[in-house]
């Protein structure tokens, strides 16, 4: 289903869309120890609609990344050969704790991140975009059981504990892991209507949680009341 | 948390456990096309529990093998060389149409997992399975929005067109994509108890669907009066 999104682009939020008619690109940052469902389930509901978004998988190399639980993946791009993207996600994962320590990649992602038309998070990929300093006077949230950490990284970040994913502008950032399933398909939403999002969790067969702010989860990791 | 597989064993419907103390190999046959949350949907939920489940990818040959959207997982080994597994798991996507017709890959498929203590699959998956005989005489189920070609796959299967996954004996097999994940939570449930799995889909904060006929999703796509 091609969409016009110069027609769509009234209704989101000012932001500018870098490419009229060709599909978005997605472009996840891979590293060693990443979580491996905060890449594929958001992967998954993009690459449901291959007319509107392309993927790409960018790391410390081209070629095999390893995930946290030991499979890997392939980088097409190293982080410095990678082309700029449309949509940036920057995903969770054990590795997180050790890159939000080097000056050298935080540097290089809030460098390419910045021309981004949407700056994503799954998990406490949050934390690396807090580090790089992309989500300075947004509001954002993280990984229930992560989110101390999280907060250290960025202390001129509205850190939210009771949300499945925050959306401040064009910084999108979902809870922990599977969260970021129901964020991919508020951002489909956004950029192609409920119908479509809809249609992709029909698709996928996942009861698609709408609400951002549903989250039982801060309550049952001690963030909130319960 | 280790577990004591031989006092387990009484529960877990006469199969047997090849071994009593060391993880289980879970084994994923990846193929050219297949459907990227099938796979790293149900090995997030493995993977959260090193101590009891180690994972493996196979393929073709050892090497990248490219899902159907586009990025590409390693297999560390080749269908040929691949050890045997206790949890074989035959995940969907587009790429199980053109190799369920491969009589050299469904001879290799049916005798490798013909020892497994479970074999399951996801999404179109058990069409795979069918198609090697590894499901005749037993109850199964498959994606909603492909449910007539899994059944064509094994005539002798009495297929399930409502259920999140349907277990029988030691075949499990789920519906589309993202009832992977609860499946896998199930296997896991009944492995090393409900506490260990609820535990699991709090840690990546899913909302677990335990009950294996939910399924909203036979009625949307017209397989049951809805």
């Amino acid at each position: 289903m091609p969409v016009n999104r110069a027609i769509r682009k009234a209704s989101d939020n000012g932001v500018v869309s870098h490419h009229e008619s060709s599909p978005r690109q997605v472009a996840v940052v891979l590293f060693e120890d990443f979580e491996i469902l905060d890449v594929f389930g958001p992967l998954e509901m993009f690459g449901a609609l291959p007319d509107q978004f392309r993927l790409t998988l960018v790391g410390p190399a081209s070629g095999p990344v390893r995930s946290a639980p030991g499979p890997q993946a392939i980088s097409q791009y190293s982080y410095l050969e990678a082309p700029g993207a449309e949509v940036v996600l920057g995903p969770g994962g054990p590795g997180t704790r050790r890159l939000a320590t080097e000056q050298v990649f935080l540097k290089w992602l809030a460098r390419w991140a910045s021309d981004a038309e949407f700056i994503t998070s799954v998990c406490t990929g949050s934390g690396l975009l807090a580090a790089a300093g992309l989500l300075d006077g947004y509001r954002a949230t993280s990984n229930k059981r992560a989110f101390a950490w999280a907060c250290e990284q960025g202390p001129d970040v509205e850190w939210v504990p009771e949300a499945r994913w925050v959306e401040d502008r064009n910084r999108w950032t979902s809870s922990g892991v599977a969260a970021g399933m129901d964020m991919a398909l508020g951002l489909i939403a956004r950029l192609h209507g409920d119908q479509v999002a809809a249609s992709v969790a029909d698709g996928v067969e996942l009861e698609w949680h709408r609400d951002p702010t549903w989250d039982p989860f801060a309550a049952n990791n001690g963030l909130t009341p319960s």
